[in-house]
């Protein structure tokens, strides 16, 4: 089995906190991830497939396949965005880097087994020093 | 004469946009970038400063009070805030990273100054491809 | 169940020798990290602990949370510090990343599980080029 | 149980393609790293073993003796070489990364064993955004 | 005066060595660099203009501007190419980083000028730690 | 005129004091980094040299000769040392990065010089916030 990651990166505005709430519970629990205003990261996305390589290719996905993948099912729909606001998979759902990972997950996994691979981890870096990762609902 | 540079992060929301133009022309001048719902960075601020080291110290500053300057007059007024709706400093300007660093050149230089020490320069990494530098307006 | 992972990072001078030994053995087995005048490092120490996000926050644990508590419980104690002279949790203990590594899972097993989090794994960078992991006694 | 991780680099021209394809068959299928003028990588090398550390020295392998080990089965036979013509263990293989990191862990499993330690993982970054891990057949 | 910088990254292969030389002597004064099977690098390219940004615009020139110069004059050229044999610009130049600055700089100047900018650095890094700045004839 | 960047690690203990200052003066004035038992780092050495390159080479000193000078003349006598205690460069001066890269100056331009290139900066990052840059005595 051969482990193939592909890095990302998208530029989003969030906030974290919950509807129900006041500003300053929101504050409270969250602190200045709450700023009703929005803040914003350059978020850097690792996606782990694994697969056995074809003897023929030496590969068993073309990285240019994962990458369009990545693309077309989470950078376009989420890069210069509003995470809360604008973003289909977040919808419902509290903005963290946890539940971003999750919904991330979801939306690959479909398309990457499509491909004949097996998707793997789901790793976001918020800052260099936070970061989320991934693994399934069974790991 | 020796140059320090301290470097700090910050993460943000902007948007670039000019208040009187339709949001198709903003669009259509500043790109995603103008994105009305917001989107934001983690962006990476270097400070350098220059001057003589004094001989019974080894240098000309205390790293720790330009870090503190910095703090006091950037970081704790743009971290986690919307530099468009938030940030004193940022006030009737477009948020482009050239003008945050012009911006941020203002706000440091006389605090820089009281220590004695020469601002030199200002750089601001928006991402790790794009990045500005400002060395004043004689340059 | 979701990883998440803190880097934090400190300086310390260190010594790789043993007590009973001449610096001539010494040397011949620790080699230059045993210099008897000491060296250093900035040792960059990420920590992962994992747990289920509860579904009205989106996290397990707060990220200031394991902050503190690694500031606390390490950072405080080995920061700027000699690790064989002055840190509580290396007494005894040849100074390697290794011993270092198991020290500090040691040192923040119990806060992290106060927090109804589970330790995941200690990873300390010595150099860019050298690095160690400990998943605990199991692994 | 501890990793050891060390990282090195070499950099090598390569170019991937079979041999019994037209250049046109090959460009279909590897795009543009089946140019037939080469082109070539900064690769980044990470190694992992694992072992006990023994109590007298804090250590299962000397660093040394792993750097030593991947220098002379690997690096020496690599950097500044093209992966197609000129390296041993890459013969008759298509020159992916994957495969590279087949053949590598194929290259220091014996040497590391004999050091009593057990290799744990090969990774290759090809490039800052795409890697390839690999931890044996069972895995 | 605003100094703007663009980050690009491109594979290539190359060799150093002059062909009315024979291997010997370009192995003596060239090293490992002069390998006639090829070797290659993850070449990093910085490009640095400079200019007064527009009041009404906050820059002097759109980031995507000068990205779309940079793929078109260079990368597009570069990419996954051999520099020796299939890159017009290093046609009967040694293929050394210094003369790769030097012919970028002259690929990208009038290009740069017709926007009304002012080129001023082309740096590119071989590796991690081999760097070549380029400023112009006059620095 | 070309910029040749090359890039050293070497990692020393050190304390930044003045001997005829009690511990508590020091600690006041230089804080942690005065702690008498020592702390240490992983500097970063940049040294950039200029010149010409010769046209039938295509540089102006070989990366390999710049890489042997640093080596014989900084590395060697500091890596895996104590800044105070051992490294002759240093003798009678606070160990300040400052006073480091003007010693660093002073111990390659003689070299440098030799090999018919100009030293034009010395920059050493003792942390991935702080660095210092000293262009020689003019500027």
């Amino acid at each position: 089995m051969i482990y193939i990651t592909r890095r990302e990166r998208f530029s989003a505005a969030h906030r974290m906190y919950r509807e129900e709430w006041t500003d300053e519970k929101n504050l409270k629990v969250f602190g200045k991830c709450s700023n009703p205003n929005w803040h914003g990261h350059n978020y850097v996305l690792y996606v782990t497939v694994k697969g056995e390589p074809a003897e023929n290719l030496g590969f068993f996905i073309n990285i240019n396949t994962l990458k369009r993948i990545i693309k077309d099912k989470v950078i376009d729909k989420i890069d210069h965005r509003n995470l809360n606001l604008e973003v289909s998979f977040m919808q419902g759902k509290i903005a963290t880097t946890e539940n971003l990972a999750i919904a991330i997950w979801d939306e690959l996994k479909p398309a990457v087994e499509k491909e004949g691979a097996i998707l793997h981890c789901i790793k976001i870096s918020e800052t260099e020093n936070n970061s989320i990762e991934y693994y399934g609902k069974e790991y």
